[in-house]
């Protein structure tokens, strides 16, 4: 089974509280339980990580690499625009990273750091947004008609 | 069935031969079979138009408010940067437009000024930007958790 | 009788569908008819035209000098912003272009190029804009009091 | 009969002396006969303000909500790039405002502070500027076919 | 022989009619004439294509892919500034290109999008510029000291 | 006979040893003996000089005028970038200057200074790119089509 | 007893009656009556000065200097972008100023030129934001632990 | 009584001995008691909170928003121009925030990323700013004139 | 007798108490009993002329048009940065402008916005700055070898 | 023995695994032993920290103070372009500060916030630049011909 | 007597031939005869050096240095722009330095490198810029009101 | 032995007499000395070579790749900012460049052009700086750890 780390960046622990007109008002919680079936539907194995602290996310990605993680989905939220460190880990990290958004940040005017150094990235389908991500991430280590 | 519009923008006819070592060896005759087999598969109908022309999109997509088109899916690929009119135009549109491109557009530092008019969008995932498009275009019209 | 020529560039087909809350109820129709009937009744000759498509605008202002057209008066809607050919092609007619947008462009934010080539511009009065448009034309090629 | 206050900006009654290749030859006095004629016509009630001090035309402004002025047609002149506290005056204005300028703004690069704060304008036809902003106010205020 | 196309962009149409004072008083007709001409002279095959519509170029551009053309020589003109589908079509072709300008554009403050893809160009010398880019095109295609 | 002065900026003398790969391995001596032919054969008269030193090329060009040189042809390279008192020279002398370059400077991001006070130039096409500016100053000194 | 002056910048003569949602609906003359009290209260004497010119500021200032002020409190409001003058004027008093505005600037874009010359400042608090100026210029001519 | 959290941000902790010149002497145990004494002379509760650790003060938020924290006053220090996750994070909070700056930022150039979403702030005053911002907020949480 | 008007802009009649460690401890009265001796040494009328209001110094100025003066020396000082409206009157006088400045602008960042519109100007040597712009318009009104 | 503290930024623990093309294949363990014998060598007592949580550098640093460091030599890493933080301490702290950099971070068009409040820096020369970083502490600490 | 160097910068020794619409008739040395008998009349001794070569005017005036020169007069001309060695030069000199154009910079928006580094400036009044500016040093040098 | 080339740019010459409170009071002979002795101590042959002329340096670095040189260090002083032509030339060397500074030109704001063609550079610490500076040339001659 496929081993992949998904990473909620800054705030989004505090989803569905949050300014619910932008983000909705499905919790962290119940965003959980959604990704989690979703990796049992497709029988892969999935890691859920929240913190508000950009350098814990690194260390933890420095920590995956040792534990066999094979692709990172993550949302940066917060990090977004100042995740300099973050964006030098990704560059660093021996396997693929998607980036998703709930929110369309191109109508937001917000720009991610940390999109170049992604395969690729999904955005503005609320908490869709995070099963496509993990179904773009399964097509990438599942192989098929990928750019190579 | 829903009917969606899939339109390729400026120099996608090329597809395959372009510049493969950026966008793959996939014509585009063999990505339209691809995309016809998914629509076949998840049961909605799927018109595909190409044109190097920005006015033609224009001139196509409100002809297609009239032939009840539900949702539009875009690689506005040559059109992205400076496609005012059509953006506009999608602006103006009654149905959602999910906007897809096959690099990683951010790695290339290409802004695109219609995306700001999307729903979403999906980038770097080669042909599958096209399925997960799709599929975004389809949780849109079917329903499920997105946020409204 | 003088000639006019009225352009309206591109979504101006879709008005009074598209954006109402901007840009009013009024559709294209509705809105021919009322400057057909401010043609006859102040004696000009009036052509409408109407493009999604910017090298046709072009085209037919060549084909304008040629049969003898004596003013444009033209709301560049969607070729506002990227019209730079469209730009150049009114820098090199023979006759005297005024420009007309429906909106407050300068609240939205939005800046012409192709401006700087007319004589002068209406902006912000709704269908307005077209009737005070064509008068200033009027007084342009009926002479007055004008600065020469 | 409607009341409508006409300001015209720092510099404007030196019109005809100052750069006639520029603004024309028409005096400041030979203007006012000709707008006064017009009110006259057009059944309105015009009053003729000229200043070369912003704070003075703020002033009159505020002074003209209390007598029961109705518009505010104005030639910003000398104070359409520095003008921010009248800009701020007109936001605060219970009547709309036309903005007029006798010359194309768009080609001399002058961007007026004041037109986002405007209903709409008219730029560029020499004296003729404003006998349509005159008019585009008196559409204004007798209704018509303008958006609402 | 060798097979060039020579493609005329935006308002060439109108050269000799269109501001003389810049860009001369040749006509389309007789340039066309005096490169013939040089074709003739020096053994290769020319066509030339007028277009006002940037699409148009791009079709024609892949449909010379297949009829075997060599070599581009294109004056942009209109489509020198927003011409970003046309940059990235030339990108795509097989065969190399060489831009051409009547004007020195430098000089006029414009930037070509297209000169980048370009192998090198020509401006300022009239429709001399159009001979001294053919006579670059002939070089590249029959060799010679040109660097590889 | 025409007298043109080549003037060859900072760093040309090492042309062959430095960065071949950019700018071929043709040496100076190899490229000055290919000019001289050119010259004979085209029976005019031609100087070459090299300099490292911006202010040597001026007090060169003022003696130049004095001299009888009827053209300036030059590859300005390592002044093109910081070389505002040549280009004030250039602006002053009384003979034509073209301008050339071994590589496609539009697609390295180099704005050459001096470019705007040129006649025209040539770029990209390695060592014809002497041939051709030669080509193109004579044309310019032997009359012809050029717009004047 | 402390003497302190309050300048209220131009437009604050309409406060109240100008855009309530932004600045509530107190007015000038409530707001007057509000700070007096205050003053009495804490056992100051406080002139208010409302001007929309910004020269007369200007000149109160010079006489204030003679007239023994010790402190100013201002609300620039509209001379907040624009006031270079007054901006000199500050920089050369003899007593401090604290700077006050009734709403977040910051949120709203406005960079003051005058803040820069000020002690420091208060914005955001509506009527209240007077009162804070008021005790912040209070404890500076007061003492106290502030830095020195 | 109301409870109030006060963050003192990066470097706060080594107040007094960091750059006194510009920050003063005062401690930051001695600004502890300062504004403990000035909570239970004006009778509500105050929380201090020092944080080097960005992630950590958004932590110590979103547990305030559970422990029923009704206001929030921050001097952000070094997580004033990179704080991207903090200004989200205060932007989803349920209660008011006020920011305070010792020293009049305005004159140093530093501009807050967080000020926008903030109700208010104070700025210059040394310790004092912390007592004024404190007042500012029992003025929000107590009622009296302030917009609503 | 040459007449001559000498205008002080803002902030300028505070001379000898502004700021002395940049303008000098010279006031505004000892500067003007230097020039009138200037003026009585040298045999021309001088006017002086302080406002710290942008427009009594327009005003002026086109008072002084029909006084017969016959050149403007200014120190525009406040006005320097923000006097759109005065630039344009001074584009609009019959007579010459010399502007000074008692200090070195160049080094102090700042830019006059009058300064395009003048013959010439000298800055940076305190109230000798005066002198010598004074003796510069008399050589301007006297002749000489000045370039015409 | 001099006490110097050596800080390793965000993502240097991955040092050799992380892009060895552009950083080298020298591990973390293995610089760290290489820096051990160099402080052996020299006679200094050297502590090495690495963190990937800026607020973390902050702490040690404050706490080093207390414990006796006499410099920092720090390769700031991913804190170089968003560490505010760690900048505004730095600038606090009572000892100097040595910036190095394994690359040619001029050449990556990096540029770092930190370096201005540096005593020097030394780059691009990878494991040396620790050396020679070192070094430069040493001569600032040991004296010599150093300006100061 | 006073020792003054004038250094007239790149282009000048072509005065008189170079622009003459820009600079006038009077030729290099007609200038130096004018200014020479400057001199005499006014009992100083001038050195006047040309050059076209920034290095050769900064190695005279380190020369001058030695050779007890007390002023410099320059018209930086050409070297105006790029001349940031000769800036630094300026910078190191001893004596004063006041800089002279001959044409209104401000007005050809032209920015001098080297302005910030003298004691003053005069420009725009042709050659009689450099009688003012050698009036100008001679007041510095023999005292007066300057301020010091 | 190792042959280094050391390369002092505009200005150095004048080393100890210029602004002593930034460069120090070590002159150019004494600073000579000190690299000499070092050169002697360390076994390597070292050049000396300064200029205020940006070609002779170019001119000098070409002979001294027919001469032998291994390395060059350098200081480009006055050349920093303007040296295109001596950036060109670096990149055109066969052999590696060190640069070095005795300031902090981070501090300064100072933006070597010439640094992106070095290896790596070192700055800030007086003549320290060229010690350290040939210290790290040598490690670079003679192998060593550094990254390959």
């Amino acid at each position: 089974m496929e081993r992949i780390l998904l990473i909620q960046g800054a705030n989004m622990n505090y989803l569905g509280k949050r300014q619910p007109e932008i983000y909705g008002s499905t919790t962290a919680a119940e965003l959980d339980a959604m990704l989690l079936a979703h990796a049992h539907e497709h029988a892969y194995f999935l890691e859920i990580f929240y913190t508000n602290i950009e350098g814990e996310a690194i260390n933890r990605l420095y920590a995956s690499v040792i534990d066999g993680v094979q692709g990172l989905v993550m949302n940066p939220a917060g990090f977004s625009q100042g995740g300099f460190a973050l964006r030098d880990c990704i560059a660093a990290l021996p396997f693929p990273y998607v980036e998703v958004h709930m929110t369309n940040v191109e109508k937001r005017g917000i720009h991610s750091l940390l999109a170049p150094n992604a395969v690729g990235g999904v955005y503005g389908f609320g908490v869709n947004s995070y099963l496509l991500g993990l179904e773009a991430m399964l097509r990438l280590l599942r192989g098929g008609s990928l750019r190579n």
